[in-house]
């Protein structure tokens, strides 16, 4: 994932612009990896840097740390964020945790551990805001290829098995890279995550209500998920050391996004986007497929909800519950993310 | 995989090809799918196919039997070859039953049983024959991107992570693509299979000794393995009906083959070929790649022996035991493939 070049040159990009924040002061890099936040927070000036992983990553990143003479700075804690003891309290904490659709297999929860057990009053947490989205999708390609295919093979009727082909292609959420041009309305933000004040409990079974209106006439195929990462404006956090002040002012901003596809005022904060039409990123897009499309109108409206929930079957895997109602019929569609 | 269209369209040549041994004969399709053969075969004037699946594919095959108004000549049978009742005697098997590497989960075994239960005498088998082949092989693009990479990364040396990065990206076979550049020498044959005479006690573990030499100077990252299996020469099948004389017959084939990239009469058999310098196929190449290039210079010697035996952790895992040395220097790789 460090070769996803968005995704590190963002957060390198990040880190430096909180080089005042960062300088001189305590540092901890949450899920470290090889190290690589852990030495751009060093390089920033940090007086010392806590790189905590509990996998054996940590040996390597320890290797990697003495190679660029960064030992004096950087200490490497293997070891999980609930085990490993730091003396200092800190002032910053750097993290990549995004899973797929933000929060399957997120490590979101170390952070917030992390942040309870070190983080000072007004302490920086980056990224600080995260938003999952959603909108309806068309793909006429995907489903073409993967289901009408079997209409005619070599003239063959195989249409027979475009059940089982819809079974075996739409059953489960398809991490996948769409863009732009798929996504049939604004998208409708599914879940702000404020990082300075999120809890666990927040976070095990996340709902929201949607209504879109289709800003085209096309089949619609499902719905696709994604979601940015915001690292704090250093404009909303100079006015106040407050994270609820600084929550507010970020709010806005996300309500301006969900309003127009490009943020109005993209100076004010650095973004991690993985929208389908920003760069692709190694987490690409996560869609749910409908078994057969609809086809929808121009501003035809689609509604229903959604909620994402820990999977009783395996708390590693998600549900995604879906209900969703468009020209007078209804439909429910149960994903497990595995 | 009915999506692989050098795969698909060889067979239905294959089965056209041979329409003078499958008019008004019995057929067996082993391992059916979705029954594309057995239609083929149904095309090409089959009195009967019997189209036998374990799985529940079947169901569909069925469905698409009907579908195409073909109930009357394609009997799908739900079950194992060892299970299902037939009972005729049968002119004809057609299969597709190759998996990567040719004998990593292969149903192979599947075709020697109903062969051995059902087939008449002097009976064809398509495929006729298979070939296992490996070579020497660059690929510096690969190793560059999954091992150099880490030598520096944003002006910081990662070369800490190197061992760990090979580990991952080289400790396994590898199904990948590659093209007749990357390929060093020209190929060996590990095994070649006589679906005629074929036991399953012959498969259970394969051996072979190689002897390569560079026809460059250039780093040498691994060996690829590939295969191909030829449709019976109907040339040669007219001279006799013993399955014996057609197998020295087109066992000459296969020792041109190993002399030069392209068949010198590609008329006589149709061969589906999955070598890296034909068309890719779903089972594209297997790679194994070792931890360190070795330079080689032009002519140099590259010998040793692999063998393809069944894991003994799981039945359906294989493993490859591969010794090799060139320039005094001798290597022990053992890969699972899971």
């Amino acid at each position: 994932m460090i070769k996803d070049q968005v995704r590190t040159q963002t957060y390198r990009n990040a880190i430096f612009r909180n080089r005042d924040r960062i300088a001189g002061k305590v540092v901890v890099d949450v899920g470290c990896g090889t190290g690589i936040l852990s030495i751009f927070c060093a390089q920033a000036g940090a007086r010392r840097v806590y790189a905590v992983d509990a996998s054996d990553i940590a040996i390597q990143a320890n290797e990697v740390v003495k190679a660029n003479n960064l030992s004096d700075k950087i200490i490497v804690l293997h070891g999980r964020v609930e085990d490993v003891e730091i003396d200092d309290k800190v002032d910053v904490i750097v993290s990549e945790w995004m899973g797929y659709m933000l929060l399957y297999e997120s490590m979101l929860g170390s952070v917030i551990i992390a942040r309870d057990r070190w983080l000072k009053p007004g302490g920086l947490i980056l990224p600080s805001f995260a938003t999952l989205y959603m909108a309806p999708i068309s793909h006429p390609d995907r489903y073409k290829e993967s289901i009408d295919f079997w209409r005619n093979v070599y003239g063959i009727d195989m249409s027979a098995v475009m059940p089982l082909a819809k079974q075996c292609a739409f059953e489960e959420p398809s991490v996948e890279t769409i863009n732009g041009e798929n996504v049939l309305t604004w998208p409708h933000v599914v879940k702000h995550v404020d990082c300075f004040t999120v809890t666990i409990q927040e976070l095990e079974s996340v709902s929201t209500t949607f209504k879109f209106r289709s800003m085209m006439r096309a089949p619609f195929h499902g719905f696709a998920f994604w979601f940015d990462v915001q690292f704090s404006a250093p404009a909303l956090l100079s006015f106040s050391n407050n994270p609820q002040a600084s929550y507010f002012g970020t709010l806005e901003n996300v309500i301006d996004t969900s309003q127009s596809k490009k943020r109005a005022n993209p100076s004010e904060a650095l973004v991690l986007s993985t929208a389908p039409e920003d760069p692709p990123t190694h987490w690409q897009q996560t869609l749910i497929y409908f078994y057969d499309p609809i086809d929808v109108e121009q501003d035809q409206l689609i509604e229903g909800s959604v909620t994402l929930s820990q999977s009783k079957e395996n708390p590693r895997f998600m549900n995604i519950q879906l209900e969703y109602a468009s020209g007078g019929r209804s439909f429910v569609k149960q994903s497990v993310m595995r």
